[in-house]
């Protein structure tokens, strides 16, 4: 499919400079666009690339001052992501979602399938799921017994959903990621042995939230694991038994959150990120890569940093002294030794 | 399924104050509990949602002392959480394992499979593995060639396991958890290429232990990588090739564990960890979330935090004057002004 | 199978003493092997257990000197972990490829699978795959529309790989990796939800590539995500959208690396180092576990250490001083109160 920059351009909603009729077939990234090719400059930073970039066209920022000539027509746009993410929804090839199940599926009598659904071949539906309209379950998914799937959610292979867990309605949940396995949960007796403390409770994933690859999402040990509406999860996310993660809220890959902490609203957390147990987080709550969360925080917007975590700025100017500790150290020995 | 009060008493050994005739449906955590159902509070943190709590019925400490009158009816115990346990395990839906294998499991004609065993739908079995008795396969589940797996474990779906590993009797591996694959071994070549050492040795998993989702224990490059009796993993845990993890010990989730370092018994181990390789780690360690630790430990019980990490309450005194260094940095350059 | 240590030695191109005559059926480890079994001693480290070991034959440096009499035949070889390397793939049990489509796998008609290439059962292969030569996909694998895996190549049980993208020749991916799911790509809007960008680009994974078990890479935004060749993985990493990684560099478990950064040649990244995205690192660079890296590195072959990480030497140094900061603090106080 070749597409010309004039369609486009009206697609996005933005200001044509350059050839309109010149076409395209697929978006790349401006290092390595070809004259067949839309690219874009969102950040100053990839600049230089605009002047030598072979792409046949280019979105740039509507007040953006060229330095040099380009050879690329440039479409202007306000906001160049959010008129990627529309370029790239019109580009995307939409999987066929055919109302059907797969022959080599197995899907107990007494589950209920929306119309409109997919169920690809080996996956596995155990006893009273219900699965809404227009989902698509990707192949080797396992469904356990009375899992309810909300509208328009896709499944991709390999997710393991535990008995009894719910999905909101248009989420997205990435290969291999497992929702409702046990707890961690167990009581020490009088030999040092560990005893399991049963996990009967559940978890209740709200709408439109996305879940990357190889994630858990662990059932609480009684009531509910809830991750509320529009959450993004990055992958290898580890999320303990009866947290709660608040709407809007998006974490970086390999964070861990621990037992019964609650994480406010549009929160954003960094990768490798680490919450101890039993804690409250403030909504918008912004967490610097690798910090760890000792105790709760309570007051709203503020950024932290550290393992365990101090104020962003005062972590920052205290690391500018840690890398001069040495010296330091000398400077104090020093005093001490002309005082004597 | 109703039960009373007085019943539930007899079943924790516990003593009652209030109604014993009220009957409650489900176990729910105290601060969403409704009249049908039962609750906990084990710790003084919480005592708050005691005089709120709409629960039927609560378990308490023995000799906890009420500050204001209750709703609820009232169930005294020693120790709260294994009454809980006892409870929960009274409530747990009881998975119904029929001794039977699934059409569309694939089981080589030389695997054994116990009496009692259920071997669920799309699950592979490769040739002479031998399955116990009472086993639970759930679907979608690989065991290797030579794979032994002793009576009454249960494996959740999508767990692999390669050839001639050992999982022992009463264990429970979760969702999506890999028992096996090789170790990380290789030999650099003389044009920087890394060459593979085979890893031929196996892992031997003991009795009792419980390993979470999406967690790796390697296998030995020769001899074995072995998780000793009763130790509890949480989720996507790394255990390398080679490792030794004594029993009763527990890790929480995200830990990783590098090639040949032998770890105690009864450790605990917080969360995100990591152990460098071939050291040891003595007896009844604990360590704290996020910690790094670089070299053996040799002194049984103690405590240790940071990365590289040292004793606990070090790293606290330390970590206290870190968030003063700019203050500390100001003093000492104004002591050396005034000597000027 | 017996070998003596006649054949061995030759196998090696070492140097015998001890009985040549000597059998052997296994390799093992040093501290747990019996007369059956052949062992190495290839750090001093681990000299005491060859005075004590039980083994038939052990392999010892050429220049090694003995400290005592020792009980096993020798063999001397100038790099005792490549004889090692050597004499595993002599042992390793050859898993046997016979050209193959197992019953149970579903493989579109459209896919295209080489010569013998098996196929095992539970495999779903989807539309348009093209699967070179004598690969072995081990069962419950997922293999996306457009997939290309070239000649070689062993995919382990419960592997994901979504559509369009590309595994190189002599590549082993371990269980449960997925490869090519969604980059984590959002646009905030008015209300503060997370409009999806949609990911249409690819990942590429080059020849002799290893990739551990339970890892993610994910697929880039537009463009690719590059695994170059060579490159080997430790389990549970996360790799995102749009990263490179340079030929020949090797990760310990559980690294994550950032959107759009770009990894140089012959780096080696220790256990849980966490890389910022957009950033670019030199060639032969080392980080030692748990660091932080936050900006470019330009300069080649510097070990890196700490979260931010700083220069190696200097971190150690400073946290040398960072062990003593209690007693820097009273120093200065102490100085301060004597000058007043």
């Amino acid at each position: 499919m070749k597409v010309n920059a004039r369609l486009i351009a009206g697609l996005v909603h933005g200001t044509l400079e350059g050839d309109p009729e010149i076409a395209i077939t697929a978006p790349c990234g401006i290092e390595s666009a070809k004259p067949e090719h839309i690219s874009f400059m969102g950040n100053l930073k990839y600049e230089h690339y605009l002047y030598s970039t072979e792409a046949g066209i280019v979105l740039i920022p509507s007040d953006f001052q060229l330095k040099e000539p380009v050879k690329p027509t440039l479409i202007r746009v306000p906001d160049v992501y959010q008129a990627v993410a529309l370029l790239l929804q019109h580009f995307q090839v939409k999987e066929q979602v055919s109302s059907s199940i797969a022959e080599s599926a197995v899907v107990d009598k007494s589950a209920s399938i929306g119309e409109g659904t997919h169920i690809s071949a080996q996956v596995f539906v155990d006893r009273n799921a219900v699965i809404g309209k227009h989902v698509h379950i990707y192949p080797q998914v396992y469904i356990g017994a009375e899992v309810t799937i909300a509208d328009y959610t896709i499944i991709y292979p390999g997710v393991r959903i535990y008995r009894d867990c719910h999905i909101g309605e248009y989420c997205i949940i990435h290969s291999n990621t497992v929702i409702g396995s046990d707890g961690f949960g167990f009581v020490k007796d009088e030999d040092g042995a560990f005893n399991k403390v049963p996990q009967i409770g559940k978890v209740r994933i709200g709408d439109r939230v996305e879940i990357g690859a190889n994630c858990t999402i662990d059932r609480a040990t009684m009531g509910e694991t809830v991750i509320h509406d529009g959450v993004k999860l990055d992958n290898l996310i580890h999320i303990a038994h009866n947290v709660h993660i608040g709407k809007h809220t998006a974490m970086a890959a390999q964070v861990g959150v621990a037992g019964s902490t609650k994480i406010g609203e549009s929160c954003l957390i960094g990768g490798q990120v680490g919450f101890a147990g039993h804690i409250e987080i403030a909504d918008q709550t912004e967490i610097q890569a690798q910090s760890g969360i000792g105790a709760s925080i309570t007051e709203k917007g503020k950024k932290w940093f550290g393992s365990p975590a101090i104020d962003y700025v005062s972590y920052i100017k205290s690391h500018i002294i840690f890398k001069k500790l040495p010296e330091l150290w000398k400077k104090v020995l020093s005093l001490e030794k002309e005082r004597d």
